[in-house]
């Protein structure tokens, strides 16, 4: 096989009571890539979108997850990149992991299917340390593997697929930039012994009410005392954002990733379009710029075409 | 119905990453309860064991658990309890738990089974609060649901049950003594948010690894970097305890409660066994007393004889 063509869907980290471990993956916005076998042992990299990110591998997520699984592997051939972007980089939904985790599953098939999924995952995490600075998979796993997955440790790399019932999504980005540097260092470097119970007693909850589908014991398992008062006054209107989703019959969420999306989880597709139109209306009273999605909660990660 | 017998387990709180919020239920030792009707509105208490344990209802876990419900009720009669108890007090197993919730199941019961189980768990948990000196329901919940719980909110009490496949447990009580109160007082205020997140990552691989029947996954789970690093030093050999029950085949396990005993989880009956018998080995050749139990996850909680 010389050429092929992957899928790389968006995704949510830092599902409120999971900060830093759980995270779930979109059906929409994805990315589309196309890697393609060269004759010289390197990487070349071209964007067929307008998001000008750089070409240079050394300095581009996809780039250096080809140049990690190139430099393990003992191919005799390189990788040649061509990406269209949907999922808009600084969105918050994973832009950064979906070029990561698609370049790494398109080379492993051009590889013959070489590496395990988690060898994959750790390929495309040595390009999103890149973005953002740090070993964090809790985008790359579900981007990988889909559906909701749970970063046991992220060194060495152990990801646990979760069960889950059928769940839709709705996401508004509002069109401003949070750096994720910025958004990290906010975090408080401790945090009370008692709030961190509570965290997780409902993370524990969480994972419970997913594997049973028990959607009354997932709204109330869906807070989070310790990063959301620190980052929601980062994003425009969070609290109503919040408020009238869960009017409007969402289950609850919360940020995703560093902001500035912010996700709500519904049980049916009818209320995430309820839900999205709430966001649409609060949203059009204000002079921000965004886009919403309705997505389910995604089986699948990066998909061959 | 004017008399009742009941049997009420003893239970393992704090469950490793689970501090403060999981907890499971053993099938020996257990405490026998018999709860009669008398014609007073009051609360009598006898003992029929050596442990001298206060009569007074007041100042008797079981004794305030019957107030709470004959209070609330419209009863017009009273409780005599009658009270063999197996389960020592102060061994970290839930003596008291177990006192709290006999008496609370079977008052219901001579009540007409008026109260769901989750409102006999807040019964019972009146009476706890006295052992504990605050709302801690992480042995009431397995005592009187079975099995695995996790306290996702003390207040309201919010009580989930979990799916876990086959578990044996060991159970070492070296019989010193070790105040709950003094065992609290030793907890930090405050953690690196780094650790809770390790530990909630933990927590929630552990409920998966627990719905999924994954053993492997368990015994990765098994970890806690909060708690045990500053309880461990106050029992006897605790690092040699887990050192020989890992090597004896155990999955792992931790501190039951505020200890002083030790448990470990094994998948089989001979494992277990294999591990009591290590346990035994290591403290023979201390001059410390200890007692030791081989039991299962017992998915029952108290139940009526």
């Amino acid at each position: 096989m010389n050429e092929i063509n992957v899928l790389a869907p968006a995704s949510v980290s830092n599902v409120v009571c999971g900060f830093d471990c759980l995270g779930f993956s979109l059906e929409r916005p994805f990315d589309q890539i196309t890697l393609r076998r060269i004759p010289e042992r390197t990487v070349r990299i071209i964007n067929r979108d307008g998001f000008g990110l750089p070409t240079d591998p050394e300095k581009n997520v996809a780039g250096l997850a080809l140049e990690a699984i190139l430099r393990a592997s003992d191919a005799d051939f390189g990788f040649e990149l061509q990406s269209t972007k949907h999922i808009r980089p600084g969105s918050g939904i994973g832009s950064s992991a979906a070029s990561a985790c698609g370049a790494a599953v398109a080379a492993n098939c051009l590889l013959g299917d070489r590496y395990s999924p988690l060898e994959v995952a750790d390929f495309a995490l040595a390009g999103e340390m890149h973005a953002s600075g740090s070993r964090h998979a809790d985008n790359i796993a579900p981007c990988i593997f889909g559906g909701f997955t749970l970063v046991r440790s992220t060194d060495p790399l152990d990801i646990v697929r979760l069960d889950f019932p059928p769940l839709f999504v709705t996401v508004i980005h509002p069109q401003i930039e949070i750096k994720t540097a910025v958004a990290r260092a906010m975090l408080p470097k401790e945090v009370p012994l008692k709030s961190a119970i509570r965290n997780w007693a409902n993370l524990g909850s969480l994972v419970a009410a997913l594997s049973k589908g028990d959607y009354n014991l997932l709204a109330r398992s869906l807070e989070d005392e310790i990063v959301e008062p620190v980052r929601g006054p980062l994003i425009p209107c969070f609290d109503e954002i919040k408020r009238v989703s869960l009017a409007a019959g969402a289950l609850g969420g919360g940020i995703s990733g560093s902001g500035p999306s912010v996700f709500m989880l519904s049980e049916t597709r009818e209320t995430a379009e309820a839900v999205e139109i709430a966001m649409q209306n609060l949203f059009s009273s204000t002079v921000i710029e965004f886009n919403t999605y309705v997505s389910t909660v995604n089986p699948n990660g990066v998909i061959v075409v």
